[in-house]
């Protein structure tokens, strides 16, 4: 930087200083260069932080204990306005601290990545500043909720028809969709007068599904105690043979059987349940069959690895996040749901402020009243504009390239010492492990649990000071904490996985 | 613009026709000039946007029926990929018939407006695309969320120890929070069990209040018919003798009377209930009092009118809205809860793969098992970001400013021929009205009715025609359609009032 743009940027930053929020639009009808200048910084801080996350030689994350965070950052609402440089030093200083989850090695969530197209989508989202609820206000958006919401009902391989759905505020509220539209088609009049006649419902599950489902299940007032766990394979696949004696024993006990959930990649291992055995029981009694692919969706996009979730089109209902294997940006989840008319029927309240049926335009384009929610984000565009740029065959490619980097990473670290497998061929794209540190490697079973119960922990913790890299762990019913790595960020490269690998290494061998 | 500056657009245009999404970050890591060049061509179309948006002679929408929009679109994925310069014309497409819910003159929902600092907080948002759920990768949005908490329950009059909350998608989903953790509050091991045990329970709220309470009702399952709507009064607000007398009907009924919802700031009249009278009758049946203030939450930020949500420091729960009256983008929506804790035991599942408790900080700063999401947008940063900039006393003078307007509007319509309205002295910023055509004026009362409930559509649709403004209008009871004009809009001007008054004479005077 040479002195003139030097002294440009304290000029700049001397002019902002005496800037106010009022000195720009809206307030200030004459401020437009005033308010394009203050926009035009916060771009250029944004793009700095664009292109330094794009480094993998940056840090991922620049830990601090909430106790320091909280010494370090002033929180606080002022009692007088912030002038313009201060708030553009605010936006420097939390962009300072934040964890980068765009960075090419960020493998700590399911979510990671930051694709530039759907975010530029989400930059358009916010100045447009619309809501979902009616075409009147969101005309465009509610058409394309419409062509999107058609286009993934057909990759599931729904014919037209019965395709219908919603996109949500993320997987959670996806699933309670799911199963509240269940109940709905079983027991109708519910709605009106709540669960007082209703029989006592069951909801079966794969005891690994994602938590959410019972947390629908206490939400809707049916009880996590009637959500009952079915175990998994080896391979952390629902049994379908459990399934169907866990729905014997509950008639047996006087419940009424009427919704399972089957997972299309669970959140720790990445296992799809036997969709298709699961629908032949959910057949025989006439259950509602819910798929979880909020994780694994995203998998329909790809003809070679599709066949993982073969028999997802006898769902009743799918619930399928783009903000996780797609890559759009947070949030972004669909509920899919294979029976038309029924999110109305189920959700309606025929609000008269909001769902006139006198409006000058065809008036089943008002999409609104088959939410839970009122005002609704649009969480469409993020997705559809990176989907128009990629198109199937971008998507596919995307898909196939993050199956081809877990499967590079499985099969290097089951060469690497030290590495352990906890699934030898993880079909998917989580990829869980020990890292087993030199003195441990050699210690008889019980001691080795306990010891390894303590080692990705502190790996961790290492990792977060260091801020090289991010990945999660967990314990899992009888197995010590181990790591789960997820490769669903496009930015990450074979490089950055063999970095991964020795960092691990590195931080672990001596514990 | 000359001619060499043209030259340059076209020239950039052809290079873009020949990128693609591989040739930018992420996939491409040396592509960061065009990555730049890319974003700084849809932040150059934004910036036009916003500057269009804010000239009050600009139109507000338009208007295209849905097939008419659905034949100039062209929504389609295609099977391969789309190049850089088409992903701009999408954009500038989808601009060009979005409404301009920013523009002065919108007046059609409660949300309007675009605050440049909320809307650049959001794009800041998007840019670190994270979720809320963990201080491990949002420290700095959650120890914020955690401030803003705070600041809003202080606000809202509870003292210290005893506020809690958290943000969610929307007002809705904020009622919602309340009624279950209302349920949960008095009878804990619904969570567990579900509705089996619990007794026949009875909700009550004022019969104008939002319809998200009765769906709230629905979903838990306690049943729209068990949730009682207590009559209003002549100004909207519900009538404290009346829920007494519907509590004790309810009880002879063998009901479990147990939450009552008063509003602050009706949907359609704005109207304040009167909390402190109704409080008193939730202690005498120990009742939980929730206070949907989505709408009227930022009045308390005014010394000079917040007297009308006089009490709501005695509620166990509020919904306050930001996204509302204080201007923050769309979504931001706060469910405060007086009962700390609460938010956890009701909603906690306690995953292991996601709140380990052996994380190397205090993971009580974890607040993601509070919520009935898992997965959750960052909400906070666009409110702390304006809320920041504007200061206590800067959002104090906007809503000041908001009632002066309204209050300007109003006076202006009593002197108006053709203006009746609803309710003469409007108590906040929905002021309702006729606008009766001069061959309906001397109609007597029945034939009168019956033409003005026709009256506001055709306006309503000539408005939209023309492009000129937007208002919302609905029926109430005995009354025909009547507009609901709404200023919530800090871009809106008395010009911009004094236009809308004379717009809809021009447009419904001939009717």
């Amino acid at each position: 930087m040479d002195i003139s743009e030097n002294r440009m940027i304290e000029e700049n930053q001397k002019f902002m200083e005496n800037k106010f929020y009022n000195d720009i639009l809206p307030l200030n009808r004459s401020g437009w260069l005033t308010t394009e200048m203050f926009i035009k910084s916060v771009v250029d801080l944004l793009l700095q932080f664009i292109q330094e996350i794009n480094n993998p030689n940056t840090k991922v994350i620049n830990f601090h204990h909430p106790t320091e965070l909280i010494a370090k950052l002033d929180l606080r609402i002022p009692i007088n306005p912030t002038n313009l440089q201060k708030v553009l030093e605010d936006c420097k200083e939390v962009l300072k601290y934040q964890v980068r989850t765009g960075h090419p090695r960020f493998f700590n969530q399911l979510s990671t990545g930051l694709d530039l197209i759907s975010m530029i989508g989400e930059w358009l989202t916010a100045t447009v500043n619309t809501n979902m609820f009616t075409y009147e206000i969101s005309p465009v958006f509610v058409l394309m909720e419409k062509e999107i919401i058609e286009t993934m009902c057909e990759i599931v391989g729904w014919p037209s028809g019965k395709r219908d759905g919603i996109f949500s505020p993320g997987g959670a509220i996806s699933n309670l969709y799911a199963v509240n539209a269940a109940r709905h088609y079983m027991f109708p009049r519910c709605k009106a007068i709540g669960m007082v006649e209703t029989p006592n419902l069951a909801m079966f599950t794969s005891e690994d599904s994602h938590y959410s489902i019972r947390g629908a299940a206490a939400l809707v007032g049916i009880g996590v105690d009637n959500c009952f766990p079915i175990p998994v394979d080896e391979k952390g696949k629902m049994i379908p043979s459990k399934l169907e004696e866990e729905v014997i024993l509950a008639k047996k006990n006087g419940y009424v059987p009427f919704f399972v959930c089957a997972v299309g990649g669970t959140t720790v291992y990445g296992a799809f349940d036997p969709i298709n055995e699961i629908a032949n029981i959910c057949k025989k009694y006439r259950m509602w069959l819910h798929v979880d692919a909020a994780w694994g969706g995203g998998i329909l996009l790809s003809k070679k690895h599709r066949h993982l979730a073969n028999g997802i089109e006898r769902a009743d209902s799918v619930t399928w996040n783009p903000h996780k294997l797609m890559g759009a940006l947070l949030q972004c989840s669909a509920c899919l749901i294979r029976h038309e008319g029924l999110l109305f029927q189920c959700n309606q309240m025929c609000a008269d402020y909001l769902f006139q049926q006198d409006k000058p335009y065809d008036v089943s384009y008002d999409s609104g009243d088959k939410a839970i929610q009122c005002g609704r984000h649009n969480d469409v565009f993020k997705l559809w504009i990176m989907w128009r740029a990629k198109g199937m065959n971008g998507f596919e490619q995307q898909v196939n390239r993050l199956m081809d980097l877990a499967n590079y990473f499985t099969e290097k670290i089951k060469k690497t010492p030290g590495y352990e497998l906890i699934m030898e061929n993880p079909e998917f794209l989580n990829i869980c492990f020990w890292y087993v540190p030199k003195n441990v490697r050699h210690l008889e079973s019980t001691e080795k649990k306990a010891r390894l119960d303590k080692v990705a922990p502190k790996i961790k913790a290492k990792m977060m000071s260091s801020g090289s890299t991010m990945v999660g762990y967990q314990p899992d019913k009888d197995k010590p904490n181990f790591f789960r790595m997820i490769i669903s960020n496009p930015a990450t490269t074979y490089e950055d996985l063999d970095f991964f690998i020795e960092e691990i290494i590195r931080l672990g061998e001596s514990l």
